[in-house]
């Protein structure tokens, strides 16, 4: 049997993102955490965190991690059962896409988390890299635009968000006078979520252009949308975002037949446990973008 | 002389987050880009990045970065002097705080940006923690909360923002019904950014309360108002980001008394040259929380 001490140990660790601060949360020394991650590291064989450049898990680190989760759930629910036990509630974390997160998520499982008495630990993934932190056992739910199930997880479709270019119209009459069209696409800034952000790539890769463009970044859904609205750059968001914004005429589609249809999906560990399933029921109810596009 | 080539490779690795995505942007192939970064490695008798957890700089090569970074801001002034030269537009990375990204940012960048024609790349960090990037050498500016000028570096204050811990009537109600006390904040689920925040922290030490609390984590600001808004919980968040809630009776502070001031300040590499001076002169002129509180 594993000793769950440790394993909690290094929970605290990279949810406190520190020793000193994970042995004020455990009511321990940091030396004594730190004997506690050796412990788990001599039992293992091999290193559980990497400090540089910033303090993570190895992958070895984020199996027992993810293993740990599934227990803490797993004990939540012997805990209903045996309530004398007094199991503290534990914390869900969830890599979900910034979008999803400013829009729809939190009036999605507000009342689920109140009635189980359930904290959540959201992680901001961009919506194509999300499920890496599920098979690397960081979290134990994925909303990501994915549908390929990871083995030993289940996959289940939630609906779609509708992404418009997005610019305000003094913008659009500067920069696109003459609607989307290449000589545009190579001058006018647009706003980029992040490396690994490419629907601004396929929004242009439908009029035939595959070209370097300028472009901002900014890793932030709602700082995005405030870029764009103060005039900086045109780029792609969920028009459940913005549909305040277009309604008060601060910003307009640029091209509204060729809006993207994002997917997406709930991926989570199979045999997490009931809680889990009554979250996935939850969620499959909403039927996204079924009534707003 | 270094063979800037080198470092453009090593820059756009980091921009792309990847070699494949970073031969495109250059025009190479995935083996030209990985063996520029090799011969800058054999140069320097180091490592300059790492693949694991994640793709990322070493501290060698944030300095390489760093330097690189400056050496574009400089290049970009000569371009303007001798504009036959046709120096590219450069990307001006900056780490910030989510709360100004999500507020007054952007309205106090677009004319800069228009006016120069500079692209930014903002990198969100936690308010207490963004000034390590700096230092690291991966960032070219850092708005923080910090008033500690590293070496090198120039420190200016911008103002300040004031933060109240926000819930809706109805969780105010249920969770306070006798105001901020013990017993509720041991009770009432929280909200807190992340792992670095200790805003929450500051808050409870006003009543002399540094015991555990439930709390759910969200490392996203917009976010954060929304779970707020949905019921989930309470949260230290600025006021300017929640006035029109407020107006809207959506919002109420657990306690005007006890809102917290975080000020603000912006540093900078000295010798960044003539573009980095007129962005410090603007953001100087703003004089944050001044007349809105």
């Amino acid at each position: 049997m594993l000793d769950y001490k440790l394993l909690s140990a290094l929970a605290t660790v990279i949810e406190c993102g520190g020793f000193e601060r994970a042995g004020e949360a455990l009511g321990l020394s940091q030396s004594a955490v730190s004997q506690r991650i050796k412990a788990l590291e001599v039992r293992l064989g091999q290193p559980v965190l990497v400090r540089h450049p910033q303090l993570a898990a190895t992958p070895a680190g984020q199996r027992l991690l993810n293993h740990y989760q599934r227990v803490c759930l797993l004990e939540r629910e012997l805990g209903q059962a045996l309530p004398t036990l007094e199991v503290a509630s534990p914390r869900l974390r969830i890599a979900l896409n910034a979008d999803s997160l400013v829009t729809w998520w939190a009036s999605a499982v507000t009342d689920f988390c109140r009635r189980e008495e359930v904290l959540m630990d959201l992680v901001v993934e961009d919506q194509d890299v999300g499920l890496k932190r599920l098979r690397d056992g960081d979290v134990a739910a994925c909303l990501c635009a994915s549908d390929q199930p990871i083995a030993g997880a289940r996959c289940v479709p939630l609906g779609s968000m509708t992404y418009h270019p997005m610019a305000t119209p003094e913008y659009a009459a500067d920069h696109f006078p003459d609607g989307p069209c290449e000589a545009a696409f190579r001058r006018a800034p647009a706003i980029v979520y992040g490396p690994n952000d490419q629907l601004q790539h396929r929004f242009l890769a439908q009029f035939g252009y595959h070209g370097p463009f300028p472009y901002h970044l900014c890793p932030e859904s709602e700082g995005f949308v405030r870029l764009a609205s103060a005039g900086m750059g045109y780029g792609m968001m969920p028009m459940i975002q913005v549909r305040d914004a277009v309604r008060r005429g601060e910003l307009i589609s640029l091209a509204p037949q060729h809006a993207l249809e994002v997917p997406l999906y709930w991926h989570f560990w199979r045999h997490s446990g009931e809680l889990m399933e009554r979250l996935t029921r939850e969620l499959s109810a909403l039927r996204l973008g079924e009534a707003s596009g």
